[in-house]
């Protein structure tokens, strides 16, 4: 459905102008004078013909079928034109119109009348209040942008208009082209989740870069994002780190941020590549309108001066990636080629007095070392340094294309004309080495990325379960009813949840009385813990409803009368349970209304509450992504038989883990949970204590219509 | 004495020459064409005449009187020409010549020989291996650069010639000026640390920036860096971060790199404020070469484009500073003059239509309120954006330097002839805010340093200790020569050098044979320790030489029996100690031969070995700053009466850390030193197991003779 945006054989302007102030003007313009081979209908009330184009004053009006309408006209009359388009058949919409949701108040009502006209008449709509789209395959401006996107293979979607001016401006002058450039607005229908998709099986497309300030369904977003990852790079600047930029988001689009730590988790697990500012991401781009990928992560460097050649290879190791170790035969030819006090190793110095010949003999036998997957080339002016034919040799040498050359000639008066040939010739140039590290490293997580998003979809698939209910009933009690009317759960329906999810429990008994509660004790066999057991009361210790180490009758007796004095009526039981051994550890499940839930895991105490070393993960996740979770933590060690710990049975962590996230498919009414402690010994786990929290999940709404 | 470098009456050119292609006569040349004022004198063997000037043969042939000789001749013949500068009372010499330690070998015996001159007739020397120093005060250009610096008031030194070259080919097309630029060359005489401390002095310069490779002598560089950056802004790369990185120096200059955490510790205690490369370093310059420093934190972003001023928003606080919260009175104009859609609060989006005027009214507003110390300022290409206006506006505004302006075009085609106006202008014009942001963080920085430089100096002279060996015999015993015989300290010597610096320690009895430890062990009541007293077993938990809570006399030569059967002539006796109670930690001490002592502090256990959560500082500490350090870690919550815990005494630690600071002071032989447990009660510490290793120091070998 959305290729008719991109590849469309009619276009009706609405609101297509022979004014040269106005946007409908521009856009028809753009049309026309970027070479669209379709068929061309402007619409305007007032215009019998326009730019020597006849003029409809409706699109009712128009015979031909129409695959796509622009719509230039004010906020207020959009949804009459859209429901006329409706009625002409038209399936897809670009809105540049502005004064909808982004002004609050009315606008945020006339945005709902157009989504509800949209699924009325299932009508794809880009925007409002966007800048349009551009399409390099099809020669299609369909915006008011003050140029044409080149020719290329990144597709590139904005939720900020200004971002897509400023990328195409810097576009053009640095060479870089894309495939198809989206300006989402205010997505309204179409985000970037059917965007991602479209990008995901695109041929034109062999990367995508993104500037998204919310997301629209974490969860479908996530899906779509790791299946585009899997395959092409996918990077995006999503913003929000700071509470100064989540409110500046909010006065910007109304779109609402998300928890920092769900954003990293998921994006981490979709395998989408983050990047923070507009300089990395036009960095990025650059890289990947001239070279599909990293492979691998071992890099060269070549300089003619030592200092910027240290301060590379830290810029190397701090962005994950190797300096190559260089091949025989590579240092054998440096070695014969170069002057004696040159450094034959990595990183290559052919120092100061080097010509271009020099260089280019270093750059030859890189390129063509197997060790090397890509090139940092540095230059630095110095007294005989031929820095044009210098530039000339490497744009040449970078034509081949068989591994990525990064160039930096450090300066400024002598090196002004060369940068400048060089950000446009087919060789990746930036200011400073330390850029291209940073992009080399970007691509690498990219290539990363591609096995975590096969991971994640893998992940997905397995979570085909069977409905949960028949599981709940082999326990043969009835553990409640679902969904769950009580927010908060009580103990004995929340162990037999863990029990019937695989997650061991310790046993539990629950006495009524004073005389069943020293039956029980026992029967559990001293010593044993008691605690509360209470529908009223959520938080245990703080009424002290928790007694360990209870050694005999008498203890026994003299908690529960005390206990019993204190809440009274609140006192619904005592649950008494046998002490317990080993390392205590901490699973939590937390959910996020739009990205499911985020499932916790940390030590016990101290390292969770004080140290924050906890790892997290998005549900589903299966037992090898659990271990990965659980070796994730610092104190690891302490688990893995750490002076005198006994190891403990990682592998029943790892089971309970995926029980978690079963549950939690299972149950979205699960808002939270903790199974606080988990106690771990040499042999399996038990949970000790468990509160779950139920709330039924709000509709999973568009972040647009908040 | 370095005055004489920069501000010379006359100056020899040994190696002056008429042919172009040496770098005598560009030398000769820059000396000439940038307007130096003073006599000059070319030497030369084979020319009577060298550009008009009468060329002499040697130094002792010129009658007047010579303040500095730039030499530019084979460094196999410099020595003897150095000689010659001796004798003809030269005192300042500029060596140029390559051929020295950088090549290692022969290399590095003729610069040996170049120290023993000078060392015999007191020349202070830059270089050798440098490009030569500029000066923009005096018009000297005593180098071989290809043009000169602008005057300003940055000082500037590198350790290596190439980023001189660059840094001044960047400087001269982005309109940053230098009071003094020098090339440190091998730094065989004159090292960054006589520089650092002139710099200091020099009226001429306002903020100092350096490329350093390698740190002449750690504790030297601390005091003149604290000395410095408490009244002028220091910000230094020093690379080796990366093991790459260290390897590619080595090669490079023979420089050692220094650990890491030592570095850090050292920069930061100093007030040193460290960048990674040259980009930020070249953002530094362009923003110091226009305004002194920044005296708060609190930032205003002005923008037409929501998209960057959310993106700045992060990139703001990432970089510790704070978006300002505008006056009243800003906001009533903001709100008087921008439309309705405008954010008036901070960041200021004058939105997408706005032409140069309104950008004016909110610059103009922003200049003036007092809330604000420094503007970012965004301009994104749109429709009807009037580049060229706006930026001329900037311009004119920015003159009055009331304070800093920070200034990004974002974009390509469009912004490309403005950027680069902007460049020129005495406006700070970065590509993206994101390096706007990072530069004013980096400032900040600085100005906190300041305090941190003073703190760090008030400590230095604090510890104007008296000898500490009268303090040790005030405990009655004779605890050690000084300086300590052999490597490892026995425990008692140990227990007592802490004892004699107030450190208080665990009761400690040792005892010879099975009667005596029972006896002891009476005395001190059970339950006890027991740890075997050795000189030739260091690690005594490898031989199972510790046994805690022994309960009676029985255990007590049960273990006795069994560890004496076991370790035989080696146990030189038992210990017995009463059973402590309280939190573990340690005190660490290890010393860096160029730094001296670094001193560390964590929680015991797992919080220092697994989750490394710790704090160090490089002694002399103060009390004030122990504390700083215990506070410092993040496990710190549990000294301070986390959930339970006691709160733990911190004074008592702090104290202990001063006295351990006052010891590595008074006996810089101590090499490693340990207190693991020190056991914190409400009220007090006591060290319960100490060890102290000695050696003596290591001459603070320049580094450059390795």
């Amino acid at each position: 459905m959305l290729n008719n945006f991109f590849n469309p054989k009619s276009i009706a302007i609405i609101g297509a102008s022979p004014k040269k102030e106005k946007l409908g003007f521009a856009v028809l313009k753009n049309i026309l004078d970027y070479d669209y081979r379709g068929k061309i209908y402007p619409v305007n009330l007032k215009y019998k013909t326009i730019l020597e184009l006849k003029a409809y004053r409706s699109v009712l009006e128009i015979k031909g079928k129409m695959d796509l309408a622009i719509i230039v006209i004010p906020a207020k009359a959009v949804s009459f034109v859209l429901e006329e388009c409706g009625k002409a058949g038209i399936k897809n919409a670009i809105i540049i119109s502005a004064g909808f949701k982004e002004i609050g108040g009315k606008g945020v009502i006339l945005e709902k009348e157009l989504s509800e006209i949209a699924e009325k008449y299932k009508i794809k709509i880009i925007g409002p209040n966007c800048l349009g789209i551009l399409d390099s395959s099809n020669n299609l401006n369909a915006s008011f942008a003050d140029g044409m996107i080149k020719k290329g293979n990144i597709g590139f979607i904005s939720q900020s208009g200004a971002i897509c001016t400023a990328m195409l401006d810097w576009a053009n002058l640095n060479n870089v082209g894309f495939s198809r450039f989206v300006s989402l607005g205010n997505k309204t229908v179409v985000s970037e989740i059917e965007m991602l998709e479209f990008f995901k099986n695109d041929k034109k497309t062999k990367s995508v870069l993104a500037y998204l300030e919310s997301i629209t369904d974490g969860k479908k977003f996530m899906k779509v994002a790791a299946e585009l990852a899997k395959v092409k790079p996918l990077i995006i600047i999503k913003p929000g780190i700071s509470k100064a930029s989540q409110k500046a988001m909010a006065s910007h689009t109304g779109a609402i941020a998300g928890e920092e730590e769900v954003i990293k988790t998921a994006f981490r697990q979709a395998g989408a590549v983050r990047v923070n500012n507009l300089g990395e991401l036009f960095n990025i781009a650059k890289f990947l309108s001239r070279h599909d990928g990293l492979k691998n992560n071992r890099i060269a460097i070549i300089t003619n001066a030592g200092g910027p050649g240290v301060i590379s290879s830290d810029e190397v190791e701090k962005n994950n990636l190797k300096l190559a170790s260089l091949s025989k035969k590579t240092i054998s030819v440096l070695k014969k080629n170069l002057p004696p006090t040159a450094n034959i190793n990595n990183p290559v110095d052919v120092i100061g007095d080097a010509k271009a010949d020099r260089y280019e003999i270093a750059l030859k036998s890189v390129l063509a070392d197997k060790n090397v997957d890509g090139i940092i080339f540095i230059l630095t002016p110095q007294r005989v340094t031929e820095i044009n034919k210098t530039a000339d040799d490497l744009i040449n040498l970078s034509k081949k294309k068989n591994k990525p050359i990064l160039a930096s000639f450090i300066g400024g008066c002598s090196v002004e004309n060369e940068t400048r040939k060089l950000n446009k010739s087919p060789l990746i140039a930036y200011d400073y080495p330390s850029e291209s590290a940073f992009v080399l490293g970007k691509l690498w997580q990219c290539q990363q990325s591609k096995k975590a998003a096969a991971n994640y979809l893998r992940m997905l698939k397995r979570n085909n379960l069977t409905s949960p209910y028949p599981l709940l009933a082999k326990e043969g009690k009835s553990v409640s009813p679902a969904p769950f009317k009580r927010e908060d759960l009580d103990f004995i329906e929340s162990l037999n949840i863990l029990k019937s999810y695989n997650i061991p429990v310790v046993k539990s008994l629950l006495a009524g009385n004073s005389d069943e509660v020293v039956k029980l004790a026992r029967k559990i066999k001293y010593p044993v813990a008691m605690k509360i057991f209470s529908r009223q009361i959520t938080h245990k210790t703080e009424v002290e409803g928790v007694k360990i180490n209870i050694k005999n009758d008498f203890e026994v007796r003299e908690y529960y009368d005390k206990i019993h004095k204190k809440l009274g009526s609140k006192l619904n039981g005592i649950i008494i349970q046998p002490m317990t051994e080993g390392i205590e550890v901490i699973l939590g499940v937390k959910r996020d209304e739009s990205f499911g839930h985020l499932i916790m895991f940390g030590l016990g105490g101290i390292y969770t509450e004080i140290i924050k070393d906890v790892s997290f993960r998005l549900a589903p996740i299966d037992k090898a992504e659990a271990l990965k979770m659980i070796k994730k933590i610092k104190s690891f060690k302490i688990l893995n038989g750490w002076r005198g710990f006994p190891k403990a049975d990682i592998n029943s962590i790892a089971d309970s883990l995926v029980g978690l996230s079963n549950l939690v498919s299972d149950h979205p009414e699960v808002k939270e949970l903790d199974i606080n402690p988990l106690m771990v010994t040499e042999k399996g786990c038990l949970a000790v204590d468990v509160r779950i929290v139920v709330k039924p999940i709000s509709n999973p709404s568009r972040e647009g219509n908040k």
